[in-house]
């Protein structure tokens, strides 16, 4: 495996690769990689020549009051996961490299970005586009992949490289989960126990939501009091948001026809949890 | 030559040309070609393997209340122009071929974008380098070129590239002028024949500001006022701005040092035209 630490590198390797028309699989990531990483590396190499990892930890996706500084940092053990799979090329810039002096270029997602995630965290999905953007420009991969766990990410991702025709096909694998139901996550081990032991509360009330839609229940707003009321149940969860979507628009349902998609963003503590249910209705 | 007209069949003639190694160059355009044009086509044919050039009036580069509608549209004339000047491939998208359905990403490029053209022009820029970044990921070139006449796109589309990761070349030719020193331009057509012959007094007065600096004025201010004052000769011009700026930054200047981009924007009735002149002061 090739450690990649400047742009020039890394658009070299690329360009190398297209000239012999390498089937390049790109994978962006923050590190502190996890069994849900594990499994988009594995999706990768099945259906890719080449590997890429990216591991950057971005700062223009944080927010002022964000986790920044404490946002998990584990190059060592990530380095040995990757090698481990049989990634090609493991890319850690320094915020330097992607970001030098005169810096200035942004990509918006203008109506995706800007429910759920994008109103409690404002700058989050612009530094999450202008970042992704780049790294495609920088690998040109033909296949780039996603966890589902951040539903709103790979919607506006997928839109994204449509609309600046950025060549990827982009694919979402779901999410990993912990035996009791908890979606993997860098930021699980900031919980205290006593938090971890109360965080799946959050899936739970998302399939209490899922079976009441798949019960028959069509008014998204019932949906959301079930879900409410499930997550009202663990003192130590506070909800930020709960909503029933239409899983391409992301806008809020009225009423469930085919699908929705099940978002949920909760605090325990200082630690921030997000997770979401796809459900589709089948047709009788 | 080849006419094509939809992006996969384009982007699909850019991967097979990478995939042998040409070198390939783009040339944006909106069409209604003219001698600057060809400049830059020439341009190309000497420094590249293939080169592409688009046309596509841009209708995310227009305001409201702009030409968009009467923005000369020749398509024949321009496809004459580029067969006889060797060109490989002629993309003409319709506009929902580039803004498609549920369209709603856009690229910004803050800082540089704020003044000039970009306050006069409120959205001009966001459309600009919007469509620039989808041809550049589409046509992927080695080299793409710009007309200095529209000095500030410029200094934009060089700092998009490089922020983005776009990984071509930025090349900026000389523009190119009638006889009496007014700058080639698609909207010249529109001029009546009175605003024609008072059209050159935008560069003449951009010359009256280069004489001054190179006869030793150091203060910005007595160098717009010279140009002003040219200007105020002719009763057809209203200026809409002139600036005596940093080429790089495009920040006003109080006192030149070393170089300085003389920036300027003239009304002749409903005709806006634009044009520029770099001064690099010799050392002693």
């Amino acid at each position: 495996m090739r450690v990649i630490r400047s742009v020039q590198a890394l658009s070299a390797w690329s360009r190398a690769l297209h000239r012999e028309g390498v089937l390049i699989g790109l994978m962006p990531t923050m590190g502190a990689l996890h069994a849900g990483h594990r499994a988009l590396i594995r999706a990768a190499r099945l259906s890719c020549d080449a590997v890429a990892v990216s591991l950057f930890v971005n700062p223009r996706q944080f927010g002022p009051a964000e986790d920044l500084s404490r946002y998990p940092r584990q190059l060592r053990s990530d380095s040995a996961l990757c090698r481990g799979e049989g990634v090609d090329v493991l890319f850690t810039p320094s915020a330097a490299e992607m970001y030098p002096p005169g810096f200035q270029t942004s990509v918006v997602v203008r109506g995706l970005s800007r429910r759920w995630e994008g109103e409690h965290r404002p700058a989050h999905f612009e530094g999450v586009t202008t970042v992704v953007t780049k790294l495609l420009s920088l690998v040109r991969p033909h296949v780039v992949f996603f966890g589902q766990k951040d539903f709103q990410q790979s919607v506006l991702v997928r839109r994204l490289v449509e609309d600046l025709n950025l060549g990827a096909r982009v694919v979402v694998c779901p999410t990993v989960r912990e035996h009791d139901g908890l979606a993997l996550s860098s930021r699980n081990q900031h919980l205290t126990p006593a938090q971890r032991r109360a965080a799946p509360i959050l899936y739970a009330a998302l399939r209490a939501g899922r079976t009441a839609i798949l019960g028959g229940v069509r008014s998204a707003a019932r949906i959301r009091e079930t879900i409410h009321h499930t997550i009202a149940a663990e003192p130590l969860a506070r909800v930020e948001y709960l909503a029933v979507c239409d899983p391409e628009t992301l806008e809020p349902l009225r009423r469930i026809s085919d699908a929705a998609v099940l978002l949920g963003a909760v605090r325990l503590g200082r630690v921030r949890l997000i997770d979401n249910l796809l459900v589709r209705i089948a047709e009788r």
